[in-house]
């Protein structure tokens, strides 16, 4: 049995310090820039820079000088750039919170399973926070990528020789998490994080397909296993 | 035969856009700061934050930035920042530039060997770069890692059940590309750069050892390949 797991708000907390630091530079700007539309600047900023930055505190810092710029119409003060570098690197050296009831069923799960981290970001801090988490021993292999596409699971999945129907991903992003996976013919796991970045927000599809399965915390995650397991995995003769 | 090929610097030109970029900021910089010591200042700051960034042009970016602020005592106008950053975006969108004899010696040696890419630094930015390369599909494998050390390339070849003694790994700089590969027992080839960034430099120990090999350029790795071929590799029994 083949468990992958998202790592940013399956394992722990990452949105709401995103979040927690986007308001804080709202703040910040308050003398140069209404707070209303900040939110949506950013993201817009962050959109357009994707294709350049990729994922990640580097490329959100980045796009949060970018954007308090642009709001400002270039008046903003030394001071208030040197406030949103030292929030970017905060960020990097928050400590990772791990989400309730994972380091109970992670230790559990890696005692029977061959269990994967799969995650998308920048290289440097998702190794950084998969080693502060105390669990980098528990996973065997650790896949970093650049985006969660059908495409990367298909290649990941055929470089550790894992048959589809015999993996399960685990993960809070329906778009990145559950849907290439679906595609492929694995299994998927929803665990939901309080706050979804607007990015990765797609059109929920409802939990009829098969291999679908949503819970609320991970500590459900050990009971669907075993009714997947119970159902012979997603095998083909049990797809339509 | 496993052949492996550092990036930056072995396959195409990198250092020197970043030495470039640093001497157009100086410039930008000129009337809030003196232009001496920039380059050291820069040096510093890319040092304290390597921890917290790993390698890159978005942490390459955000020292700038950094360090402008820095040297200006919190002086530095907003347009500036602004022009950093698009220094720093620049950089990303740089042609990828590829080295002389690169793309007639990585075209033969795929044609009879498997070969990989084995680099650091930022995954995303790593990745579009071997495919604007042109050379993505001449390579079997790529690894980009965060930093490239003994546990590193032990990791990678056990990964890919590679024996050190059949393995060549080809790159600039001395630190990352040949002493550690040497130290596992491995056969490395030293083709240099012509500037090598102040954080990659360490004594060169010579050309003595087993398992080193030095060329000039790209174009004489063919006839380097052959005389370790014919040596029988960096076998056991051809080591002290």
């Amino acid at each position: 049995m083949h468990i992958a797991f998202d790592a940013d708000d399956t394992l722990w907390h990452n949105e709401s310090i995103f979040s927690l630091t986007q308001r804080k530079v709202t703040e910040l700007l308050a003398d140069y820039a209404p707070s209303e539309g900040m939110e949506a600047r950013l993201l817009e900023t962050e959109r357009r820079n994707l294709a350049l930055f990729g994922y990640g505190v580097k490329g959100f810092t980045l796009s949060m000088i970018e954007t308090a710029l642009d709001v400002s119409n270039d008046t903003l003060p030394p001071h208030v750039v040197r406030r949103i570098l030292e929030a970017g690197k905060a960020m990097i050296e928050h400590p990772v919170e791990l989400l309730p009831g994972v380091a109970e069923v992670v230790t559990a799960l890696a005692a029977e399973h061959s269990l994967m981290v799969i995650t998308k970001g920048d290289l440097f801090d998702q190794e950084s926070k998969i080693a502060r988490s105390g669990l980098g021993e528990l996973f065997s292999r650790v896949e970093i990528v650049s985006e969660k596409d059908v495409d990367t699971y298909r290649r990941v999945l055929a470089r550790h020789d894992i048959a589809p129907e015999r993996f399960v991903m685990v993960g809070n992003s329906v778009k990145s998490d559950i849907l290439p996976v679906l595609a492929l013919g694995g299994n998927a796991v929803h665990v939901p994080y309080a706050t979804t970045w607007a990015l990765e927000h797609v059109e929920h599809r409802g939990a009829a397909e098969e291999g679908f399965w949503a819970i609320e915390t991970m500590s459900q995650l050990p009971v669907v296993l075993e009714q997947i397991a119970a159902q012979g995995w997603n095998a083909p003769a049990t797809r339509r």
